[in-house]
C-alpha cells in the first residue's frame, strides 16, 4: 500500500506535473522539472501571490539577477555562516550531514543549533557510522559546507559570484534605487518571485527540499516609529496558532485567535507579523490548502535568526497517517539588520537610509571638539589622527568627560592624555530638518514549491464513479491548470473539426484548454480528474445535428448537464 | 548632445525600468535589474508571448532547473563548441575577445568565422595592440573560452553543472516524459520562458548584452513527413524580409512579401519558419515594436548553425541617426539535430523517438544472420562477440555480401574472415506496425530583455506640451507598466482619501495603479508620461462637493475629460 506522498508523486510523473530533471542521464538530486500540468499550476500561485501580495497592497515587484557578486554575501553573513555541517567517509567517501546523523542515531532532537566541536564529540561518544558503508566516523572531522553554489564571472581569474540562496538580498542590494524610485518615502514594500539555489548535502526527493527552488518575497521597508500595519483589514481573520508556550507543553495546544485577539493577547509579538499572518491566511485558503492540515507556529528562540524579533512559519501537514509539518512559508521582522549591514559593508553611508524630515526643524544641543592639531601633531606623532577622531565620538558619546582637565584616549591599549584646553569643546545649538534612519523590515517570505506541492496532497483524493475508483485531484478552480477538456465523441464525420473549432474558441476567450480524442470518453475523464481539470465538454452528433448543445461534465459531482455552446463561455466562467 | 541610447539608459535608471546590478559594491558588468516599471513591463511581455506561442497556438509550458549536469552539454555541443576566442594581455591582464580585436582594427568584416590559428596569424601581421594598456599582442595565443558559468553541485569533488546557456535543452533533455505526457502523437509544441546565462567576455552595458537574461523558446516537434503548419492561420500577413541575395548586393533592397508569397516564391524555404515569422509579426506589432524599425533577415551560409536548414532572425533598429539592427528573435529549423544527439549520448535508443504507428501493418523483407558462435569462439578468442556484432551489422546494410562463399569482417584494422555457412544467413518476412522517426523541430527562440529594450527605444519620444519640453514613452497599452495613475489634487481635506479609494477600488478591479501625492500636478504628469503611463486620474474638490466626476488625463493627446467615477473602470477598459 503506497502512502499519500508516494501516490502523489506518480501522480505527478505520470501526469506531468512535475519529475526528476535529466533522467535520461540519471538525473541529479535535488532538481524537479516541472511538466505542462506542474508549470501551469505553480504559475498560478505565483499569479495569485502578485495579485495578494503586490498589487492589492500597492507594492511594487522588481528582478534582480540569479547571480551575485561575492561582496553582497559577506554584507549579509551567507558567506560565513550560511553553512551545515557535513562528515565525510574516509572510506566511502559519502557526504553525511553530521546534525542529522546525531539527530538519527541518538536521543538528541535538535543538533543543527551545535557547533562543529560538539558534533564531533557526539559522533565520538556514541561511536556513530557511515550510513552508507558502516566505517566507524569517531575519528573524523566535521566540516561546515557552505551552501551557496559558486561560479566565476568573466574571463581569466575572474570574479566570484554565487547564485543568490534567497531573493531577499535582491532586493535589499538595491535599496539605494529603489528609495530613489519611491521618493525616499516610507513605507514601501518591493516584492520578488524567482529562483533561489542551495547547495543542499542531502536534498529530498520531489519538491520538498531542493537544490533549486522558487521563493516569492516581500520586504516591506517601514519608519518603526511612525508606520504602522492597517489591521482593520484583517482584524477578523482567525489564526490558527502554535505559539511557543504551546509547544513547550506536553499537551500543547493550538490558539484560535483572530488577527486582532492575536495582537492584543501579545500571542503574536510584532503587528506587522500578525498583519501578514491575516492576510497569508485568507490567500491559502482561497488558493485551496486544506486550513485543517495547516497552522501557524512560532519560532523557538533557538531556531529563530538572531535579528528577529518574532518569527512565524506557515506549516502545512502533508503527511499521511500521522502529522508531517512542512515549512511553506516564513514571517519575520528582521528589524535595520539588512540594511545596516549594506550600509556598513558598502561603505554608502546614506543611500541605505532614508532622510526623515521633521514636521518643523528641530534645534538640537551638539557637542562639538576642534582638537589644536598645532599640539596633538608634536605631542602624539602618528598617533594624533585616531586620537581626534577618538575626541570627537568622547564628546558625542560622553560629554561630561570634558568637565574633567584632562581627556584620556584609548587607542589600541595604549592611554593617552590630552589637556581639555587643547580639545575646543563646546556645546552649540544646531537647526536640524530631519534625520536620516534606517527602515525596518517586515517580511513574508514564500516556498513556492512546497506550496505547489501542499496543494498537490491537499487535493489528491480517491472515490468510487460508477462502481470504479477514480483518483482525483479537487483542486480550486484558482489552481487547475487546464480550466477545460473539450472532447469529441469520437474524431469522425465532422465531430472532430466541431470539438477543435470549441476549444480554440475557448482558448480565445483566455481558457487554459486542452482537446483530446483518443481513447473512449470513461478513460478522458479519468485523465482530466487526475490532472484536476473542473470542467469536461462533450461534443456528440446531437450537437451537430439539432440542438448545439455540448455535455458538461463536473469533476467533483460527476454530473452533466447540455449547456448551448454559445452559452458556454459563460457557464465556465 | 545624448543619442537616443543614452537618453533611454538615463531614463530606465531614474524611473526604475532597469540599471546595473548590485552598484553598491561596484556592479558586475553583464548583470541588470528591473525595477518595478521595467519588471512590469517585461512581465506584461512575457505574458503576451504565452497567450500567442503558447496558449493560442495549444502548445504547453514546463519549467526545468537553469542547472543542469555535464552530460547534458556533451550531448549539446555546448561544452565543445560554445566558445568564444580570447586573448590575454601579459602586460596588464585584460582579457578580450579575439576576432572583435581583429575586426575592429583591420579591413576584415566578419571573423567570428575564423580558427584561433587564423585569428592569431592576423593579430601577428598587423601587430595588434592591447586596447587597454597598448602592449604589442603579436605573439600571444588566443584560447578558446568556453561561455558557460559552470559549478559544483553536491559536496565533496561534486558534479560538474552548468547555468544553462539556452532554456531550449531543458525541453529537448526531457523529451521522453514530455512525449509520454503527450501520449506519443505528433506535432506537439512545448514552450518555456526562463533565465539563460552566458559568461560573455566583453558584455554591453544596458539589456542588449548580458550575462543573465531571459529567453522565451518554443520547441515545435513535428513529423516531417506528415505535419505541415497551418498556414491559412497567417498566408496575409505582410513580412519585410531581407533575404540572403539582397544582403549580397550593393543596393540590395528588402523584399515585402505575404506569408503566402514568401513561400510560393521560396523566399523563406521552409513553411514551418514562414508559419512562425507570420506568427511573430502580428505580435511585435501588437506589442507595439515599431514596423519600420524591424524587419526578418536571413542567415547567411556562414553565420547559420551546420544542422540548420533555414535560418531567420527577427531584428529591430535600436539606433539613433544611422541604422543599428539588433538580433531579438531566431527562427530555425533545427531537423532532428537536437534529439538524435540525446538518443546517441544518453543510450536512450527509443526515449528520443516517436513510434510511429502505420496505416496497415507492413510486410517488409529483413535480413538476419545467426552465426554458429560452436566455430566463431574457438576460431576468433575473445573477438568472436566483435564478429558476431559486425556480421550482424554487415547481413541489414550491405546483404549482397552474403552472396560470396566468405565474409570478410574488419575489427579494428584487422581483417577476419568467416564461411558464408557458418553465418546462417536468412532473408526473412517480418510483419511491422509502425517505425520509430526521431521528431523534426522548429524553433522559434525569443530574447525578452532585448524585446523590452527595443519597445523602451521605440516608445522613446520627446515633444511639447504647453510650452514646455516634455519625455514620453508611447507604450502600447498592451505593454504600459502602469495602467492609471491616480493623483488627489492636494493631500488635503479629505482629496487623499477619496483618491486612494479609487485607486484600491481599480486595483481590485485588476488594474496596474499607480497612487501620487508629491508635487504638483504637472509634475505628477511629467513623471507618469516618462513611465509611458496612458491615463492619470485626477480628484479634485468637485468630485468631493457635487458632481462625483474626475479628470481623466491621456498620455498622448494629453487631453482631459471628466468621467463619472462609477464609470472609471468601463472608460479606462
Amino acid at each position: 500500500m503506497k502512502n499519500l506522498s508516494e501516490k502523489v508523486a506518480e501522480l505527478s510523473k505520470r501526469r506531468g506535473f512535475f519529475f526528476q530533471s535529466s533522467e535520461a542521464y540519471g538525473g541529479v538530486s535535488g532538481f524537479q522539472t516541472y511538466g505542462p500540468e506542474g508549470a501551469e499550476l505553480k504559475r498560478k500561485i505565483e499569479n495569485s501571490w502578485r495579485e495578494t501580495f503586490s498589487r492589492a497592497l500597492g507594492h511594487r515587484e522588481i528582478e534582480a539577477p540569479t547571480v551575485m557578486p561575492e561582496p553582497v554575501f559577506e554584507a549579509s553573513g551567507h558567506l560565513d555562516g550560511f553553512d551545515d555541517m557535513i562528515i565525510e567517509c574516509p572510506e566511502c567517501g559519502t557526504s553525511t550531514r553530521a546534525d542529522h546523523l546525531v539527530e538519527g542515531n541518538t536521543d538528541i532532537e535538535e543538533a543543527e543549533g551545535f557547533d562543529t566541536d560538539q558534533i564531533e564529540a557526539l559522533i565520538k561518544e556514541h561511536d556513530l557510522i557511515c550510513p552508507s558503508c558502516g566505517e566507524n566516523l569517531s575519528d573524523v572531522e566535521v566540516e561546515d559546507f557552505n551552501l551557496m553554489f559558486e561560479t566565476s564571472i568573466g574571463p581569466g581569474s575572474g570574479q566570484t559570484g554565487y547564485l543568490r540562496p534567497e531573493t531577499a538580498q535582491g532586493i535589499f542590494v538595491e535599496f539605494p534605487r529603489l528609495k530613489d524610485y519611491m521618493r525616499g518615502q516610507l513605507p514601501f514594500g518591493i516584492t520578488q518571485i524567482g529562483k533561489a539555489y542551495r547547495n543542499e548535502i542531502s536534498p529530498r526527493k520531489g519538491l520538498v527540499r531542493t537544490r533549486e527552488f522558487t521563493q516569492a518575497e516581500l520586504e516591506h521597508f517601514v519608519d518603526p516609529e511612525e508606520n504602522e500595519p492597517n489591521l482593520d483589514r484583517v482584524k477578523d481573520v482567525e489564526l490558527k496558532l502554535y505559539p511557543v508556550s504551546e509547544q513547550e507543553k506536553d499537551d500543547g495546544e493550538y490558539i484560535y485567535a483572530t488577527v486582532e485577539e492575536a495582537v492584543e493577547e501579545n500571542i503574536v509579538e510584532v503587528d506587522w507579523v500578525a498583519y501578514y499572518l491575516g492576510i497569508a491566511k485568507k490567500w491559502y485558503e482561497r488558493i485551496g490548502v486544506d486550513m485543517d492540515r495547516f497552522r501557524f507556529r512560532q519560532h523557538q528562540e533557538g531556531e529563530r535568526a538572531h535579528y528577529a524579533t518574532d518569527c512565524w512559519d506557515a506549516e502545512s501537514d502533508v503527511g499521511s497517517s500521522e502529522e508531517d509539518w512542512l515549512e511553506i512559508a516564513g514571517f519575520a521582522y528582521r528589524g535595520c539588520y539588512d540594511l545596516t549591514k549594506h550600509r556598513d559593508h558598502s561603505g554608502d553611508e546614506k543611500d541605505f537610509q532614508i532622510f526623515k524630515e521633521y514636521d518643523e526643524p528641530k534645534t538640537v544641543e551638539k557637542n562639538t571638539v576642534n582638537p589644536d592639531m598645532g599640539f596633538l601633531g608634536p605631542e602624539f606623532g602618528d598617533k594624533a589622527g585616531e586620537i581626534k577622531q577618538e575626541l570627537e565620538r568622547i564628546a558625542e558619546e560622553e560629554p561630561e568627560a570634558f568637565e574633567a582637565d584632562k581627556i584620556f584616549v584609548e587607542i589600541e591599549d595604549e592611554t593617552y592624555s590630552v589637556p581639555v584646553e587643547k580639545c575646543n569643546f563646546k556645546v552649540e545649538e544646531v537647526t536640524e530638518t530631519g534625520e536620516h534612519v534606517v527602515p525596518h523590515v517586515a517580511e513574508p517570505s514564500f516556498g513556492v514549491d512546497r506550496t505547489v506541492y501542499t496543494l498537490l496532497v491537499h487535493a489528491y483524493d480517491e472515490d468510487e464513479v460508477d462502481d470504479e475508483e477514480r483518483t482525483v485531484l479537487r483542486l480550486s478552480e484558482k489552481a487547475a491548470p487546464t480550466e477545460v477538456a473539450v472532447f469529441p465523441l469520437m474524431d469522425k464525420e465532422g465531430l472532430g473539426e466541431k470539438a477543435r473549432d470549441v476549444a480554440d474558441k475557448l482558448r480565445s476567450e483566455g481558457f487554459a484548454v486542452k482537446y483530446d480524442d483518443t481513447g473512449n470518453i470513461g478513460k478522458r475523464y479519468r485523465r482530466q480528474d487526475e490532472v484536476g481539470t473542473p470542467f469536461c465538454v462533450t461534443i456528440d452528433y446531437e450537437t451537430l445535428e439539432d440542438d448545439g448543445k455540448v455535455t458538461v461534465r463536473d469533476r467533483d459531482s460527476t454530473e452533466q448537464e447540455r449547456v448551448n455552446v454559445e452559452d458556454l463561455a459563460s457557464y465556465l466562467a
